[in-house]
Order: structure tokens, then C-alpha cells, then sequence
């Protein structure tokens, strides 16, 4: 199971008025690291994705997140990143962020690859997992 | 149970390329809504709780959200909240998010009331449930 | 000259550990005052302008802001917006954010109407003011 | 003069339907780099500063950006980051952000360094440009 490892600093305007990090913000890292893990593991970029096999994209459907230990500014956070599980149309994404060896927060994710509804432009579908893109991820 | 009804209009730049709300702004959104619901029951901001009973706030230790349905700007979407369970040292926060009868996505919380830990300064830790709080909420 | 007024509460995570508003979120709200402002003025959304007219959105091109007072959260603050001066290619749109009777920021934005440039998918470049839009925004 | 550079990744959710960076973000990261910049000096985290002078950061009275070209998700971007003018209780802050040889905006802040005011507890105040601070940062 490959892991990838993306690393965010964290900077003051993350931190809330408890001078922690502002909770949302662990969301938009951990979408970076979602993006980061198929980069590094050779996945195009989805607007490449979108013309070849229309694919837009990696929304969550499901999301489970326990936050541990808090975190401030200057902090340097690693979002360990793997896919723990592949179904037929959804896939988990798993991180663990570790700030050196403490472990800040934890989640589970349920991904989908995402194509536009032919029936229904602005709209979006579930698409079979591209066996080429799996194979680049085990 | 009291439930609380907070608005937020979905804006252009809450929206990413597959023009889509990108989904850590719902947690944006779900803490406002948290937020809001406490002051329309009546609590103080939290800068006032923190002289008053050393609570600095709510922050999240475990949210599981799903994603039902996807949003784009000028969607209006209504945050139904509630608290769902009083524990000893927690409590369940609950989330159902409409767009008029569609509803968009939900979302369990597990949060707690947070007082500065003496002994660790920028540490928090879990307050008992303030009981004015608790009586203004249910 | 219409003046269209966005109102914005400020949230608790718009704060940071000055517990004052972190300036990018300004930077937000007025993003949102903006298309705001056109929709109060009658201009549709810009998935059905880029169909009728080629237009996808307004980018600021130069912006100049000034922070007058701080602002923290529960604050309410009104977005006074209108178009100051409209050029050939581009249009001056002003922002008076106020707290009550205390002016908390000010904002002038060059913007432009933005289409996709057919020889380089992804750029963008500045169409011609559409006159139909700025009937409805004088 | 001292220049440091930051450097920035645009992920997806930095953009916007448009396919390209929401403007309000590059204020973000102007404001890390701002950051960036002191810790790069040698100059301590705010908490630190704080306590031994008063000064719980640098925040931002003024600001002007140009907006040369966009920019989109899988761009590196270099945050060339200096400080242009020394006046007595502000300074100007200045930004160059490049894409290789792109110049993709650029940004001069005038920024303070605050401290909170006795009188009014929640307001800040401009403090004397600290020496030991600018003669890190020179």
C-alpha cells in the first residue's frame, strides 16, 4: 500500500482566537494531500483526467475526522496519505497527521471519481475506478 | 430539543473548477452555525464565557459528515442544528443542511467546552458541561 | 450611481489569534459584495452570462484597500458597494465596509469582464464592457 | 535589503469556476510570507514577542495589488518577499510573485507592529518600529 507523505506549516492566519488551528482548515491540507498522493503517485492533473476519461475530479461523499492534540502556528505538520480501501465506485482515503511523533489528527474519507452527468449539466456521477489510475496508486 | 436554523447563501469563490461548493467551506459553515446556534439560545461570546467560567469555546474532537448532494453559488442552504446528546465532559452536535426541501449534506460533531490548561499554557483541555450553558440550550 | 449593501456577520474562525479579523477574509467579503451587487442590480449568474455573452466572472485585476478599525467576531458589518467609474475595458468598484457608524475598511478594485481566450484554454482575457450588464448596474 | 522567498503550491480548492486562483487567496499567502519573512530574519513567533515587547504581530493597514496574470492548480509560485521602507511606526512590505520568469501579481502592504491597548482591551494600537526587529530584518 504506498504512502504518500505532504507537509503543511502552519501558518498564523490558520490559528483561531484559542490560538489553535481553526478546525476547517485541517480540510483544505487534508484535500491538498488527497490531490498531493495521486500527483506523486503519477495521476495527471483532473483537467488532463476530464479529456481522457472524464474524470473531474476526487469529491468526498463521507468524511469521519478525530482530532487528538492541537496544533499552533509554526508547527510543521506531515498528513501521512494512503487509499486504504478500493470498492466498485468509491474508494477510502486515509490520513494521519503527525506533528513529528505526536499524532494530531486522524480521518477516513470516501472518495468517488467524479464525471459530469450527461443528463444533467452542473450535476455530477460516481464513475467505475479507471484501472489505469488504481494501478498507478497500489 | 431546540433546533436552530442558520442561512448562508453558497458565494462564487466557496465554489472550485468542477463548480462545486469545495467541501471544507461546509465546515466553515457548520462552525458558524455552531457558533450561532449558542448565541440564539442566549450564551455569551465566548470572550466573555472565558472571565466568567474559563470556557474559551467549543472545539470539534470528532465530526463524521456525508455528502449528499452537491451545491453551486447562489444556492441558499439552511443549517438545522441541534445538539443531539449531553455526555459528561462532550456533547453531540448535529447538523442537517437543506437546500428547501433537498437536503445537501449532514454532520455529527463531537464537541467539547475548552478552558486553558494551567499547567501547559496554548494546551486546552475539556471543561464539565457548564450547566447555565446546558439549561439555556435544551 | 446605485449602492448595493452586502451584510456580513464576522464568525469566530474569521478571527485569528489577535482576535481580530484575519485581513484576507476582507478580501472575501468583498468578492462576495461584488457579485452581489450585480445581482441586486439584475445581472445573472455567470454560468448563464459565459453562455449568452462569453462573460465568466469579473477578476480583479488591481485592488487598494485600506483597514481603518478592526473588527472581531459578532461584529455585523455593512459592505456599501457601487461602481465608481466604468472605463473601456474595465470598471472601478468601491467598497465602504462600515460597523454601524464606524468605517472598518475601504476597497478600490479594477475589474474586468473576463472571457476565455479561444488560442490559450485556461487564460483569460478582457472583453469590451457589456453594455446590457452596465444598464442595469447605472 | 533582504529578500526571502516563499514558496506556494495552488492546489484545486484554491480555485475558483473560473479555473483559476480566487484572489482573496494570494492575500493568504502574502500574509505567510509576510510571516515567513521575519522567521527567515531571525525574528521570534508572535507569542514570543508578545511577551518580551509587547508586539502580537504585524497586521496589515494598507495594502495594493496587481493582478499581472492568472494562475491555476499544479503552479508553483515564489513569494519574493522584502521590506521596501522603514517610516516610524510602519513599514511597507513588498511582494513579487512569480511563476519561473512570470511575474503573476505583486503587492505592497504598509503594515504596523501592534501591540494591545490598555485602555481598550481588544483594540491594538501601532507600536515604535522595534530595533532589535529591524536590525534582523535589514
Amino acid at each position: 500500500m504506498k504512502e504518500v507523505v505532504y507537509t503543511q506549516r502552519v501558518e498564523f492566519g490558520d490559528c483561531d482566537p484559542a490560538r489553535i488551528v481553526w478546525f476547517p482548515n485541517f480540510f483544505r491540507w487534508i484535500d491538498a494531500a488527497s490531490r498531493h498522493f495521486f500527483i506523486e503517485c503519477g495521476v495527471p492533473p483532473w483537467h488532463q483526467t476530464e479529456q481522457a476519461m472524464g474524470v473531474i475530479g476526487t469529491p468526498v461523499v463521507d468524511t469521519h475526522a478525530r482530532f487528538v492534540k492541537t496544533a499552533t502556528y509554526g508547527d510543521v505538520l506531515q498528513f501521512h496519505t494512503s487509499i486504504a480501501e478500493w470498492r466498485g465506485k468509491s474508494f477510502v482515503q486515509r490520513y494521519r497527521v503527525m506533528r513529528g511523533d505526536d499524532l494530531i489528527m486522524e480521518c477516513d474519507e470516501v472518495r468517488i471519481f467524479a464525471g459530469h452527468r450527461a443528463d444533467a449539466p452542473g450535476s455530477i456521477r460516481a464513475l467505475e475506478i479507471p484501472a489505469s489510475i488504481r494501478a498507478l496508486c497500489e
